[in-house]
């Protein structure tokens, strides 16, 4: 990754500063967003009464704001209505590797750590609005061909957002890395790449007559990687957002 | 999941009973267990001066005690020597639910929580045996064919140890659940299931000649699910660790 001194990146402090292996660590945006939004799926972590939890949720991206739900009555969102530090962290696994002693195996990754205080979205517009883009940045439009959603399901749903402070992303894209001299060994190495795939649609079997696949999941293709169909569906999804 | 009423269980308070969809909860051994070793990776939350941290890690578990390691150096390990809260999840994404309506959309997962306090692994044989597994949990009896420790080395990893003193397991496994009424609407709806899927090995450009693939890595053939070769390498480790 060749990042320019210019470029938006995030500060570095003794929160986010990538210590273990810190080259391979990085703070800009570029390389923070792309990881952030291969993933539909992240990790929260908050703290009750001095206990860490470590909770998985679905999220989305705008700009330099995170966003993820749940019931307004989940023990994490109660505790987050004042702005509470959390630590939102999305991992892409990409191999298993095999090295020729136990202290080189490894694994290649990238994942990206963000720091901010929680919040719950209080304003209403704000509210309906993402509610909307929770849908659409996985499947762009989806929401305006949908039932719209009900004053109760708006109110039984909480969305909490948090301002990206610090951030951090780490990648490991290596593979075998051995110490030269145990290349000489004759020990069995690899690189065992692994990767989350899209299989075949199920269709809900209570379908209507005639109603088919549209183009809002036209990015979910069997045999695809998921990454690669959530990168495109964010960017057509922003795109779409900007364009309305 | 049928559970008997004496399974073995983790015991539930406040801090794990599962609130949010307390239908898809579970509390034993089996069922938690299930979910932790058809993983390698998992996300560890932990706090540093209030601030809350979530962590990605390879891990492993041995009974109803969870490891997983570092390097000596890395900010999370040298906070937890004391023993510490901490909060390990492992989380399988099984599909995407597109649904009739925003608030029915979801997704099919499976997520195991464990809280317990953290410690290193203080003992040096402990720690010896443990590094064997580290590696042995996932390509069973790998370590007596590689090049062995140095003592360097396992001054440089740090492993934590975490006894499961409360955790709970969370599935969804039921794709479009849609409101009764609105299966009479013209809208598509299905469940886009998602796999973690293995692909051709990359050996090492640099084997020597006449090395191959050995027996401790045939759970992992292309095109096999990551998560059933996990499952299926584990309980391989462990029954030659109980005949050895």
């Amino acid at each position: 990754m060749s990042v320019t001194a210019d470029a938006p990146a995030y500060p570095v402090d003794k929160v986010n500063r990538v210590k273990r292996r810190h080259d391979r660590g990085a703070y800009d945006h570029a390389t923070v967003h792309a990881i952030l939004d291969a993933a539909a799926m992240c990790h929260v972590s908050y703290v009750i009464d001095g206990q860490p939890y470590c909770t998985p949720t679905l999220f989305w991206r705008e700009g330099t704001r995170l966003y993820w739900h749940g019931s307004s009555a989940s023990r994490m969102l109660r505790n987050l209505s004042e702005g509470e530090p959390a630590c939102l962290t999305v991992t892409h696994l990409d191999s298993l590797v095999m090295a020729r002693c136990g202290f080189n195996h490894s694994a290649d990754y990238r994942s990206a750590m963000c720091f901010g205080q929680a919040r719950l979205v209080s304003d209403p517009d704000e509210k309906r609005q993402s509610l909307v883009m929770m849908v659409d940045r996985l499947f762009p439009n989806r929401t305006a061909g949908l039932r719209q959603s009900t004053a109760q399901e708006i109110k039984a749903t909480a969305v909490v957002w948090m301002e990206i402070e610090r951030a951090s992303a780490k990648i490991r894209a290596k593979g075998v890395g051995d110490d030269e001299e145990d290349y000489a060994l004759p020990i069995y190495a690899e690189r065992l790449p692994v990767r989350m795939v899209i299989g075949e649609p199920e269709p809900c079997p209570r379908l209507m007559d005639g109603v088919a696949r549209g183009e809002d999941l036209k990015a979910y293709r069997p045999g695809r990687t998921l990454d690669e169909a959530l990168t495109e569906a964010y960017a057509e999804a922003y795109a779409a957002e900007a364009g309305a």
